[in-house]
């Protein structure tokens, strides 16, 4: 029987404000990338979501990012490799106390927004990222973009590397996501998002752009709960998969 | 041979602001307060300063704080027990990840600055200092203010409670520190500073500032580091207390 | 033709993260408090809702605030004289400067949260708050609650201090606000409050919670913002106002 | 009599933290460059320093930044036009208050750090800057690097720009500055320093590293008040500068 994780980013209130309806993305998703405080999440959210996630068997892992709460971590900040050393090990030490408060921990690491979209290429911010998980805990897999430089450095410094795939994104005949800047970047149609899912979990491959099958092994797909049309999309996949046989569960 | 314990506290640095001479100090305190990011520290000086005590064999506390980086945590801030409870754990994981990485770990904890004092009589926050701590590690002692709230409540939570002793600070008669609002709060001279810690280590008492001997049990001094007059106070008491015969070890 | 103003709180966002409906409220209230960096508000967000509130005709005033974006600014922080007066200095000028850009000016100050509360009865704060209007520019009106010391204060100073009702919150018999720990603290029927406002508009009494009359003095009428039936609210109470032939007008 | 500028980057402190001698510096240069809070300086710091500088009979000017305490705005961030606009027309005003407060205002502009070298090459952080600084005020001065897109952006906005030097750098053959990986990017010889900079003044050109003469028109000189070492170089270009009959003022 084959079987996907499905992944999604919560825990990314902060303070008096809320994003997201963590509760809702749990009932859909196996794992869960909690904010840990440099991008988003105060520590009593990221408690919250802890207790939630182990409440609902989701799999807790490391949402790492800069630190740019202004700007939600999805810009680019040229820090140094021991700057951003040492800021992952401290957001990883942290989310692992709040983890082990409600009854799990980290068991595994996500780089967010800029920092995920950066270590695509950056050797220097990946290799920070690698030696952080590496330092932390080595037996922790790192969910990355397929293709990524911090994925070669991943599995060369003994790490697991775990490939995802975007549900809602398309994809270029090359395997490279269209980019945002396209107007068909982003899939809106829930039944072609799941049937593409459903196609990519059971034949490993994926329909591109221009409708040739491109072959893609991702151990996990990347949902959206920041919406209540994201919930609705990420509850369809999941459905759609496991209707088509699919089991749903961690990579780890 | 009688034995107490010398701390304080380091890791004060942020960014490209210097705090202290952490290397100096360390060549006379048994125990480092280590700031974990709330008030000071940022996540790299906080590694330097876990590598830095590991390489002269200090141990390392962890010496968590209100969250306010503007004023150095010496404000009161009325947060809740919820929210005090969960930046607490934030910060004693955030340092263990980091002591850990330099191959040690956190060994006991500091409340700071308003922290401190508060938790002598507040017993909300008190309790949500305790109760991190016994969450995180139940094992952990907690050096605080003899008389504290925070200290029978420590007890009864089955923590250890560590009393500590001020080397400059002149004492009441009733074992209460003299208010710094006195002219006479802060004892400048070493020799003085020096004759009443050795008493206090090998006779367990000390003389108030009325010049009457009160007893006094703590199992650690502490001793500052933030200015090079501080520093030299610091290696006079250390080597007037070994003079005396008194080994200088971590109460851990 | 009596006129009262209405005020509510606006430029709470931060960042990527979302909250109340500006342009709406902006519909129904001649006063926009507006955030300025302290406890809500990064810059783009105040200088969008400047130049909303500027299209919508709304008077902008300065919603200063303790240094707290963890807490919103509702928890008390124990700063001191200086640094309260140079932090709401700060926020003034910060806000200023965004209004202008968006073709108007700060015309009034109101503090925010935990600041709000505490100049009711602490007087450095009050004294600081009062010196960095004057500061700044002494012809600021200050909106304040009924009673506060900090009001007096302001008249002492030569300030014109500005007393404020809440729409939906309940009074006791002697001016008071019914405590929030009370279960009818708060009116959640549109028509009372409508009712009420009305009277208080072109009478000058309210209806206390034990069904007396007494007589307030408010030149302006405090609505919330924050959720969709906040806004339908203080849409009610602006219908009712005009309805009862009372003028909608800043108080400036 | 020919006459030039001296500037240095002031109000660095921030909270607890304290850095440079702004009130030694103050008796060399003739304009502060006032930090904004973003990279440093906290409310208090920035009313104190600019409450010396008035004192000093300094010029005010607002040395604007990346929004990045931890990394003193010396990062490179990758945020948008918008945010940068806005962060920046909310530091101007907050200095603008704090000045107002001391008896003066702000006079001109410098962007400082990573923003400073930033907007050299690039084009949109560049606009952003230019047209912060245009609606805020547009008779300010903006200090520039020498061959700075800004500088260019600045003229064709009707800003004035003025190019500045800097005291104790080499410059190559070609005007621009030998890079700091290079052993001889500084010069510390005071000597040596001063001498560059009177001939600077009174000719127009500056020896370059390689001994020939180069053509330079700047309005100011940048010296470091970091530093005791940094504020003495600063007094001896200063002396040196009078001795030769160059008076010190600011450009404004």
């Amino acid at each position: 029987m084959p079987a996907i994780d499905l992944n999604s980013d919560v825990g990314e209130s902060f303070g008096n404000w809320t994003m997201g309806d963590d509760a809702a993305i749990f009932e859909s998703v196996s794992s869960a990338n909690v904010a840990c405080g440099f991008h988003a999440g105060d520590p009593s959210t990221i408690a919250q979501t802890c207790r939630s996630a182990v409440a609902a068997g989701v799999t807790i892992g490391a949402h790492v990012a800069y630190r740019d709460l202004a700007g939600f971590g999805r810009r680019f900040l040229d820090c140094s490799y021991t700057e951003l050393l040492d800021d992952v090990l401290y957001q990883l030490g942290a989310l692992q106390s709040l983890a082990r408060a409600a009854g799990s921990e980290v068991r595994y690491v996500k780089p967010h927004g800029a920092l995920y979209n950066t270590i695509v290429h950056h050797e220097v911010h990946a290799r920070a990222v690698v030696d952080a998980v590496r330092t932390f805990d080595k037996d922790l897999p790192m969910l990355l973009l397929p293709g990524a430089v911090a994925l070669d450095m991943a599995a060369d410094a003994g790490l697991r590397g775990v490939a995802e795939a975007f549900a809602d994104r398309n994809y270029n005949p090359d395997g490279t996501l269209v980019s945002r800047r396209e107007p068909n970047a982003v899939i809106h149609d829930a039944g072609t998002v799941t049937a593409n899912m459903v196609r990519l979990a059971t034949e490993g491959v994926i329909t591109a752009v221009d409708g040739t099958d491109i072959p893609m092994s991702a151990e996990s797909i990347c949902v959206h709960g920041d919406t209540s049309g994201a919930v609705a999309m990420a509850r369809a996949v999941r459905t759609g998969l496991q209707d088509a046989g699919v089991s749903i569960s961690s990579f780890v």
